[in-house]
């Protein structure tokens, strides 16, 4: 894809203006109540799934940004205090590859403009004051559907650098007899995770062997469809970009374009095994941030509930 | 109560054993499908509430160890990469009272044992090695009863000191229409945070003002009608205690020995609203812990849906 | 000090573009070999002092941003490696008054310029481009002359929102027999450390007590003299400040006007025995930050050597 | 060296008891005012240098624990107040080889002991109860003598796993003109940071290229020099280790049996161009750790001056 034609694509679904000046939301005005209840109403068994990776001290070619994590007590000391206690900490920046995480509407700018059209200069080095994680404060809760690319490929995961088609999107929808509709919660499985689980980590940047995702066309279909939010395992992006100039072109629409959730790196491997278990690949999800005001995203666990 | 008082007391709530001896669960396994489908069938309004406080970054009378949140880049780089993005970091002690958070099974020792009889030694300085927060890792999924002890007794919040019997939840139950029952989640709201927010914080220990919260008897009743999880507004306990030598004794009744899932310091000013609004103190609740192996809770944002 | 007054003293104190338009230094040009060939030639007794606090990890009405020390391990885990390792880790957001630290010329703006007319720009949400602490890297090496402002008055220490004048250092100098001169390192005792270790932590800031410090006016006399260094107890600021509009006279003077090398909240009250001892009050100083690319200053542990 | 050979070792250069139980300093006890002072006369040119790493934010092969340095405002808010301020925090996990630092007598246990016989439990989840950090706190003064290997070798550095034996020690000697005496801080140079500096970052693990480092039995000398702080780039060990069953035979036989101040880490590129414009190998060194109460190492910038 050209440069040009990503900028044709840009406008082609960009949703500034859409629902307001001053919106925080995005796409998540797409689930109305009637499908947080339908949503509600899949779930069956009780069964519920982490979509979230480990958090990941451990440095490593994908993981330049370890999450420390250390106790503050444990039960050595000499206290007579009844009762004791057991204590941690956790500092994690944690956009990163091997963090779970969410995106707030203000962590992307695309050629100095904000979703929505809002300047960068909303967020200083004191955080952002408008468009934060804050905005997700009460959580995400709708539909949630998996569609699992090698499971339709008959593979164990993609090959870094495949880009995965809007025609795929749709076989794969077929081949599981889901449909992705409005207001829905899009979980893409690329095996990114299961990779790395059998391989090893890998660098995954430009100079590295790449990352599997989607096709920057393939987001006119979320957009006609409605997607409320985006949440791969990997962070969506096919690595190298094939769009021309334009390193992150999914978060670029997605984010700053659409105002679409965004949620990186989750990993679907407990899922897809109760997905085969209970024969379907939609379920209720609800996914809620740290509350941090000012905050570009957060560490979050979202759960799929069936 | 005196201390001997209170060991009996340990003895008649408690569940070691109850599940196993290797169990991670405690009385979340009081939660069945059942119970999760009909607090599915909770969901009507579609609306979502959360029950966190904003993450505290302030140090003060009652946040000692404020949260560090800083940005690791805004928009003001010289950068020409395209898209910019805008990033940040949190850090955080979490096990305080200005911090929702939730507590794992490992966090609490009563005269050098944990729940299930556990030795102190699965906590070394390098994390817990059972009982941590993952066991939680899927999330705790249920139905939700707010009980609302000032509004029952027609006051703004409790004052410090003051202890609520099981009585006086019997009472909040008659007076809202619900019923604590099997596997339910328990929100206890003694106006906390609503102090907070109109008169600013509080040195709240033992050598200040001191706290309201739950009588140590009232912890029968949680164990007799087999509630799944405590979720107070401050941190359930009453302070100073009302029991001799035992400086937390809801913690080391509720963790220690029933194994009950404990979360502190929620807060539910904007789920009162909503709960006036629906006409009902019962609704769905959907909690996940970020998925730290080895940690002793969590910060997290649990929600109430509607 | 009305405003007009203090913008007089800032161009009368001012050092912009004497050392060059991209100086890095400051006032620490005023120490010449000479200097520090003389300031070696006072070891004699071979003492060496610590000039810093301990870091102080006590949230407190003067330590809002309190440091976080870990184990990040004890010798608790059951590894059979040998030798066996103790580890832990030092966070600190270390300006502030309870942390002895060094500030970088890039620390302070006033009117939108920094030291030497730089714009603020160069520092952005990823550190500051020049001027930083790394300016500082190979140490700072001289005569330090402590000038003991409470032993002159015959008290134990000075009382918050007093400050000293230009007359009350040179009544100093000659009743300790010395003189602060070119390229010298200026340590200013008004007790606060001691007032602070006998009487509690206390609100320091406009809204609580204040602080003892300099006076404004006493900034000329620091630059007639040539002093390559000031640190103070305290931060050298008098609180409430005594110029009107501004808020951190002394800053503004010695860092933006002055490029002088400022170091804050230091302790003294292991010197002063060791001075008194060895009856004199000038000895060498060393002094060395981390050398951390882009950082605004440094937790540091200046030292005295007798 | 077999195992047995290098207990007889740690026996051999054993300080356990030399200076009474309660021992906090080790070797230090070696420097006299009179090396101090001799160590001050040495100041002539007034030269100072940084031994010190910048600090290193990039995970790598070698740099797992990368530090996190954050700015805590820039001068982009719009705040009003007069002067503005640029705040910055750090935070490290700094004991390893990116981090110039150095270790507090409690860093390392060998079977099952400490330094002077100390038993583990002075080291809890909570920090050291003695042999902290703080013994150091004012500040390690003395004369430094760098001895460069590859200088010798006439090599830019040694290559990873070379050992350095007692007898190239004393050849270094003789080549520059120095000795190792009573009370000397001694700068060990392999070249390790040039190669790093040269060639990239490599994994000097065992189970990647090793290191190049001394040889086990040059502790001898050291000890029989009466050697008072040991300061090597890399971090002194040859890795693979040439003892059998111990991975730090180095760490184990300095700090240990021998109770000797050390700081991994550091670099000399500096260094060695100022030493060759000198002509000398010798000079005054001053480093002082932060003041961390209960600290088992501290980051640091130790100088020599000239």
């Amino acid at each position: 894809m050209t440069n040009a034609e990503f900028d044709q694509q840009f406008k082609r679904v960009c949703n500034w203006g859409r629902w307001g000046p001053e919106d925080q939301l995005g796409t998540l005005h797409y689930i109305t109540p009637a499908h947080i209840r339908s949503a509600a109403a899949l779930v069956r068994s009780g069964r519920s799934v982490s979509l979230a990776i480990p958090i990941n001290k451990i440095a490593g070619p994908d993981n330049p940004r370890p999450a420390f994590h250390y106790m503050v007590q444990a039960y050595d000391s000499t206290s007579t205090f009844e009762p004791n206690f057991a204590l941690d900490y956790l500092a994690c920046e944690f956009h990163g590859d091997c963090h779970t995480h969410v995106d707030a509407l203000c962590h992307i700018a695309y050629k100095g403009k904000l979703y929505n059209g809002k300047p960068t200069s909303i967020v200083t080095s004191k955080g952002a004051t408008s468009m934060d994680i804050t905005a997700y404060a009460h959580g995400i809760v709708g539909r949630g559907v998996l569609l699992d690319i090698p499971r339709l490929r008959q593979v164990k995961w993609l090959e870094p650098g495949e880009a995965v088609t809007p025609e795929e999107i749709e076989a794969a929808e077929k081949a599981q007899g889901v449909r992705l509709g409005e207001g829905d919660i899009f979980l893409f499985r690329t095996g990114h995770h299961r990779r790395r689980l059998e391989l090893g980590p890998w660098n995954n940047t430009y100079e590295g062997e790449g990352k599997a995702g989607l096709h920057s066309k393939a987001m006119s279909l979320l957009s006609e469809r409605k997607v409320a939010a985006f949440l791969p395992d990997g962070d969506g992006e096919t690595v190298p970009s094939n769009v021309d100039g334009v390193a992150y072109p999914i978060h670029a629409l997605q984010i700053c374009a659409m105002g679409m959730a965004a949620s990186d790196s989750l990993q679907f491997e407990e899922l897809v095994k109760v997905c085969e278990e209970e024969h379907r690949w939609e379920f209720m999800v609800t996914a809620a941030p740290l509350r941090m005001p000012g905050g570009t995203g957060s560490l979050w666990n979202p759960i799929a509930i069936f």
